[in-house]
């Protein structure tokens, strides 16, 4: 699941890619469970109703990396679970994530997601709010079949958590002055803390320790965080070609990221003048993005971001120590040198 | 709370309005504890991102009917229940309520909803939709704070109800060949659904029986049904002037409600023709809003629609038959005539 599916069968990896291997060899451990939960996800997106359906068709056909759902699946296998409850858990922090990729469709006026057509191109504002609605009532829904109350806690205090993030998110919309706490406050909220969740809810399927609870959600969150530096890095670094959208379409859409705040201190007003102007007019036209990231690797922002995403997975890593050797173990190890230097 | 704090407080009724002192009446039981619910519905809209905070002020200073909280607080009182929890899911039924009206701010690009500003208009389509999703989302956590499980089913399952009937409502948008059967399913899921579940919740909290359980479940589907009714009605007879918006607004929305569901099999090519070009258009550039009312009368529609309207109030009525006659009882039947009699 992890090499993702995508309208660009020839732009993915091939076996001799250390990265495609190194994908393989994480999924490769739940691949049986990673099969599971795509046919939960096909079975929830089953409805009567032709909009729901379609729309559930295209989703699926556009794939995702599913890295909520291995992360969930590895830390059940750290903790010896031996049952199926973990591919239902799986399947609804899939259809959560899935729910604030629609409704961001609506929010970004996004024409093109993952080199695709978008759904809001495809469906309209008004079915989109809709579909999105649907699949985050419908995950807790699934949640609920279960009728475990602390996850289903759990799971409710993330995605209000993330709601919030992507809310403080849009009121920085085209401010220039976020400070770097403020910075890691919004990416706690909006990725770490689904991250965290999926690591720790096999801990409830299997009444680990509170303390190995605490360390399995630290994991998750940490590599969350790390996750989204690096997600604000690619933004820089990858082409249009291989991420399926224009480079720099933070800064266009008025999200100035960790590379920019690391620079903004050391820029000269010129400097800080045209990239104030791009999150300002959420527009290139009097702007190249070239000289914006010829400014940001002149202040070396680029490494610096890279060495702190380092530091995220170090404590992750660090997270993981309470917990015995293990393959499962070695694969979450792996799974951050994945996150760290995937290139889309 | 039924006597809803508008913009226009002229237009509010006086004691001697007899449709004001009936809906006296229908809170002076519970009015105790409807202050609970504005106070817990307050307590929700507290937060320290400045945005939710700003967006519930807007929503709590535009009031409500507080219908379907009343309702259930009557229930509550219908059974005997002694204790406090009935406060609580109220308020997560009008925040249930309150998410669908904030994303119907997206969906119907509205600029007037109850004679105020939207909140589309004022914070964007982007923030819109994510306090929607906060709304829902902070509903279903305050609903498991007490953690019952089965009132959490239900709840769900009645909001995935409400979003589906939403999504075929909008893929009716501009048809004008909708049955009278697609019409009622609509309705059904879209509101009566929630005011069942309203009524349902109750019997939960005082292990009433299935039967009374089924029983209070009809008397809140039926009343739903007949208040959509009367909604669609209204949208037809009230000016702009008394339900702050103008009137045929369904119609200009693409929504062909029943009165015109009754009048298409009679009318004539031509008015078929000029009530269509108004679903489709969404604009009355090319027709007159009187002439359609013209046509739906000239059929008997409105009285029609009335009639059918009766028959749901006449339906929940019966649901009440096996409750021995109490205060309680006869305030419930009270607001079937609120319901079927209001003019806003």
């Amino acid at each position: 699941m992890l090499r993702r599916v995508t309208a660009h069968p020839a732009s993915s990896g091939s076996l001799s890619d250390p990265t495609t291997s190194r994908s393989e060899r994480l999924v490769e451990p739940v691949a049986a469970k990673l099969q599971l939960v795509e046919e939960e996800l096909r079975r929830n997106f089953r409805s009567e109703i032709k909009t729901i359906q379609d729309v559930g068709d295209h989703i699926l056909a556009g794939g995702g990396k599913r890295l909520r759902p291995a992360l969930l699946l590895l830390v059940s296998e750290l903790l010896g679970y031996k049952g199926v409850r973990d591919v239902l858990y799986a399947a609804v922090i899939e259809l959560i994530h899935t729910a604030t990729l629609v409704h961001d469709d609506v929010i970004d006026e996004a024409a093109i997601r993952r080199g695709r057509t978008s759904i809001n191109y495809r469906w309209g504002n008004h079915l989109t709010v809709l579909v999105g609605d649907y699949l985050y009532t419908h995950s807790m829904n699934l949640a609920l079949s279960e009728g475990n109350l602390d996850i289903l806690r759990l799971l409710s205090n993330a995605t209000i958590r993330m709601i919030e993030g992507e809310i403080l998110g849009l009121e920085q919309d085209g401010q220039s002055g976020l400070s770097i706490d403020d910075y890691f406050s919004i990416v706690g909220r909006k990725t770490a803390d689904l991250f965290g969740a999926c690591c720790r809810i096999p801990a409830y399927l299997t009444s680990a320790s509170e303390a190995d609870s605490v360390a399995l959600f630290d994991y998750g969150y940490n590599l969350g965080v790390c996750f989204q530096l690096i997600d604000d890095l690619l933004d820089f670094t990858s082409s249009t070609e291989i991420l399926g959208k224009p480079a720099l379409s933070d800064l266009k859409e008025g999200k100035v990221t960790l590379p920019l705040i690391l620079t903004l201190p050391h820029a000269t007003a010129a400097e800080r003048q045209m990239i104030g102007r791009v999150a300002t007019d959420h527009s290139f036209e009097a702007v190249q993005p070239g000289d914006v990231l010829e400014v940001v690797q002149k202040y070396d922002a680029l490494h610096q971001t890279r060495e702190i995403a380092r530091d995220y997975a170090a404590r992750a890593r660090a997270a993981l120590a309470p917990f015995p050797d293990s393959p499962a173990r070695q694969t979450l190890e792996l799974a951050l040198d994945f996150v760290l230097e995937r290139d889309r």
